[in-house]
């Protein structure tokens, strides 16, 4: 008969390995591009960008630095409002700094998903923070989602 | 000093028996509450009820059956359109079965997961099929989305 009880308890404890390890992996190991935009373009144009790149959120940068974050929720509140989105600037429908819940490229995965899930957003920026003068500006440097918790997720069961 | 391997190991086993034991759950025990709305419905009323639900996709109903799917992307799309979407049923903006990517009930989470992926859709209706005749018809009981991946992650991190 096959050693059932050993058997599996091997196939788990590798199993387990991954997980650890994935959950420990730091987020600039994960993380995908970053789809930004200067919060003086439109939010017509912001919504094009949104199709032609097919992301669910948008960062939005003011002189390069981190402003806002625009979800697809925010654009169609904009596109079914009396407004024309064409001359209306994407920073009027975007969540503003210092609102924006954002991961450091060396924290873990673990603590990413713990953001994703506590404030209940799709979408994480990752950002590198930039001393200016006493001010902290984040520059993006990628993205966190649940789609990469999805993809973590697959490849954990298929090692 | 401490046995670091045996320790490890046993930590590792825990996790990983978590891990296998959720990938192989059963749809039905993590799936949410689907929101669902008949496809003679407007855009502009689907629209509200995506707002009102805080959801990213809603299944539409024809007769009380799956006929379509209507996500964010979906509604945006024809937000920005020159059509009156108050006056403009929900059916015109859905993507139409049978390309609706469906799963059943007492398929596993790893099932549905890899269906999210390969499809890259952001949720799946959970469906209980029944004979109209000749006919499949499917009705929809759940849904399982990239946030109940996100939140079986969590789970197994924490367990």
């Amino acid at each position: 008969a096959r050693p059932k009880v050993g058997y599996f308890y091997t196939e788990n404890a590798i199993k387990s390995y991954s997980i650890r390890e994935i959950s420990n992996k730091k987020v600039a190991n994960v993380m995908s591009i970053p789809i930004i935009i200067e919060e003086n373009v439109s939010i017509h144009s912001a919504i094009v960008t949104m199709f032609l790149e097919d992301v669910g959120s948008i960062f939005i940068t003011s002189n390069k630095y981190l402003s806002g974050v625009v979800s697809r929720k925010d654009l169609l509140k904009s596109a079914i409002g009396n407004g024309d989105i064409s001359s209306i600037p994407v920073s009027m429908a975007m969540t503003r700094m210092p609102n924006i819940i954002c991961v450091k490229e060396n924290e873990t995965v673990e603590d990413a998903l713990r953001k994703l899930i506590e404030h209940e957003v799709d979408s994480l920026p990752v950002v590198q923070i930039e001393k200016d003068g006493n001010n902290e500006q984040y520059v993006v440097v990628g993205r966190f989602s649940k789609t990469t918790v999805a993809r973590l997720f697959m490849e954990i069961l298929q090692n």
